[in-house]
């Protein structure tokens, strides 16, 4: 199946991002095989007019828990310390199965429905939500994360570490490719030390990529510093973690040796604006890192502290709160963080062969409508996309050139019985 | 006709937010003349049932400029005053009154989709955007907004004062007392001192409010001292303009004896939240100003600065900038946010029977379609409205009883002719 999608505005990522304002995508399977201002010579199956619409590539969101999506709006106005110890751990405490893929169900449909094509979790039992990313048609980096369950039992740790490795060995690859299996640290806070080693050394066996969460507010760089005597930067690195390829959520209090250990390791830097600021951890020093050369990529963090998966809101945040903050609007470009968004994203999950419009490329696309009022005129097609657009202006999101989601309507998953099921799981929660 | 909405989740403020989880809201006409747990003894002429669905006052955006709505997306990453001298002041001086009037047809629309019922407008030519007004349904306080001409020949400055008094007699509660008239002084920096003063004097002849920009960079607090030995707030205090109700937009760099002017004269402070983070101009001392009792209330400023006019993306701003900035996630409440954008807002538009829930008030109302994915649970609903809704979640917006918006359609604009009118005078001034 062959399918055109024409008279669209197309931004393409070469060295800059490019905007065609009139173009043709040709989509053969899973794959871009078309890319031009003007139209293909030969024919397509299926052709799609989309005439006042623009395509991006679809976002990639690098940071999400999404068994917990059900948390949403508890613990409001709370720092992070007492949010996670009196709102969100005694309330996980009750989840069963279903309830966490009921709420992974939900955030699937949530993130769908703003663009994202893949996303990056760190939720226990991976295997529930690996069975609806596969239904979903989306793409997902999914781990078991490592916490330390008693400190003073250092021993009942290798089961987590066990369980990792199994679901690599199970999962890694699967679902046609669009599931990957990372390893995760949760956080140094909650790991003895020995154990994170061992974890990341388990992760290093496996040839897999790491995701943590790192230097998200003061106390926890202060806490590490108590100790270990060193950064949570300077900790992971002394234990090897980053050996691995590794994605850091958060980064918002990092020194300039901290910011030289990730550049020197190759570590990303997910940059989670909402959560850190609904949190009142801070902003993270964005322009520092990027001048490092650390690939900075976006992510939602969990709707217990965002409090939603709407990409295009943390793609605004990223925009505006670092001008903001510095007093500075030339800070960041709208075509910066939509490289963080797409295709830094791409490379941060390990995939090299989508996050940008590409001949060859998976079709992993976002369409968005831009006869609305909002989406007048078109001047500047990066900055009306950063600045000006919203979640609902993506009317289809394509994975690997199949429609997961169009004009409202889920093609993949039953949205009436997701949601009907997640209402019933919320009630017995709360 | 009598209307009932029955089964909605209604946000009731009274000294607190108060949440009716299931409710009916009766509208006798213009105004709201049923409102409880508990459904009406009396029947309907029309009943509605929004099951799922949550019922809060319409949004009051108290600070626009629709008349350069067409701009939007122009100069990206300028700051404020490069901004106005190099990419806004040469395009305006293109404007045709159609330009203008179109401009505002589209914000007009933008901001109806987004719940807002109300606008405070600051744009020359204000019989333009009247003539919209009164067609759209909506409610604005307009103004015949003064800035010097020519800073050598202050004698022609009386021209634009004369007009804004006679913009007063002709306009003022005109449309069903839907347009209110207000005078407005565009900044310090583009006035002459005798002449803002004569133009504060005219505003308090006719018992006007007043409407102006104040301390919004650095550069503006830093230039009024040079030129007047003051503060743009001690300035406008010197010569009179804040005997007149005043609400002063952005009120970003405001120093203690500042917030004590303001707070002296009663003047309301309006956030800007998405416009004072794209020009770099920083976070408004919020918290200050609410805990010295300075009505504070909420604007988009126009699409030139923001990109958009999308109501619940301040809201959302509004909520969390201020807990990144200041380490703080207990800040400012979501409650706060709500009461900005509503009753604050109605009261700093001298309107007194709007902005809340209450029986004998304007119907003025948006209401939000609670059945998505990202609206689920609603466990904390103010919490849920300022975190985690949409825009695109306003799916009726109703002003003195009258819905003029439902499920993306326009009832009292032909949406489709102002798009495509807009369309080319867009094309026309770029």
């Amino acid at each position: 199946m062959r399918t055109l999608l024409k008279n669209a505005i197309l931004l393409v990522e070469k060295d800059r991002w490019e905007t065609v304002p009139r173009g043709f995508l040709g989509i053969n399977d899973q794959r871009i095989d078309y890319l031009d201002a003007i139209p293909p010579a030969q024919s397509y199956d299926h052709e799609i007019d989309l005439e006042n619409h623009l395509i991006l590539p679809g976002f990639f969101n690098l940071h999400a828990h999404t068994g917990m999506t059900s948390l949403r709006g508890i613990g409001s106005g709370l720092p992070l310390h007492r949010w996670l110890k009196e709102a969100m751990f005694p309330r996980e405490a009750k989840f069963s199965p279903s309830d966490i893929q009921r709420s992974s169900q939900i955030a699937i449909l949530e993130m769908i429905a703003s663009g994202i094509v893949s996303f990056s979790d760190m939720y226990i039992q991976p295997w529930l939500t690996a069975a609806l990313v596969e239904t979903s048609g989306m793409k997902a980096n999914l781990s078991v994360p490592f916490a330390s369950k008693d400190f003073s039992r250092p021993e009942i740790d290798q089961e987590r570490i066990d369980t990792a490795v199994k679901v690599f060995q199970e999962y890694h690859q699967s679902a046609e490719e669009r599931i990957r299996i990372d390893f995760a640290i949760h956080a140094e806070y909650t790991s003895l030390k020995a154990s994170a080693q061992a974890y990341s050394e388990a992760c290093q066996s496996c040839g897999a990529r790491m995701h943590l969460h790192l230097a998200e507010t003061e106390a926890d760089v202060k806490g590490c510093i108590e100790r270990h005597g060193v950064t949570p930067a300077a900790f992971f690195a002394g234990i090897g973690t980053f050996e691995n390829p590794t994605n850091a959520a958060h980064c918002v209090v990092l020194s300039d040796a901290d910011i030289e250990i990730l550049r020197e390791k190759g570590v990303a830097a997910i940059h989670n604006p909402s959560s850190n600021m609904k949190l009142g951890s801070g902003f993270m020093p964005i322009r520092k890192l990027m001048d490092a050369g650390i690939p900075v990529v976006l992510g939602t963090d969990s709707t217990a502290s965002n409090n939603n998966l709407n990409f295009l809101e943390e793609i605004h945040l990223a925009s505006l709160i670092h001008c903001g903050a510095a007093h500075d609007p030339t800070i960041l470009s709208a075509e910066e963080v939509l490289t963080m968004a797409t295709s830094a994203g791409a490379a941060a999950q390990g995939r090299n062969d989508t996050g940008r419009l590409k001949v060859g490329n998976k079709a992993d696309l976002a369409i968005f409508d831009l006869d609305r009022p909002h989406l007048m005129p078109v001047h500047d097609a990066p900055a009306l996309i950063v600045y000006a657009a919203q979640a609902s202006d993506v009317v289809c999101t394509i994975v690997d050139g199949k429609m997961i989601y169009d004009h409202g309507k889920y093609l993949t998953v039953d949205a009436e019985k997701a949601k009907a099921d997640y209402r019933q799981s919320c009630a017995r929660i709360h």
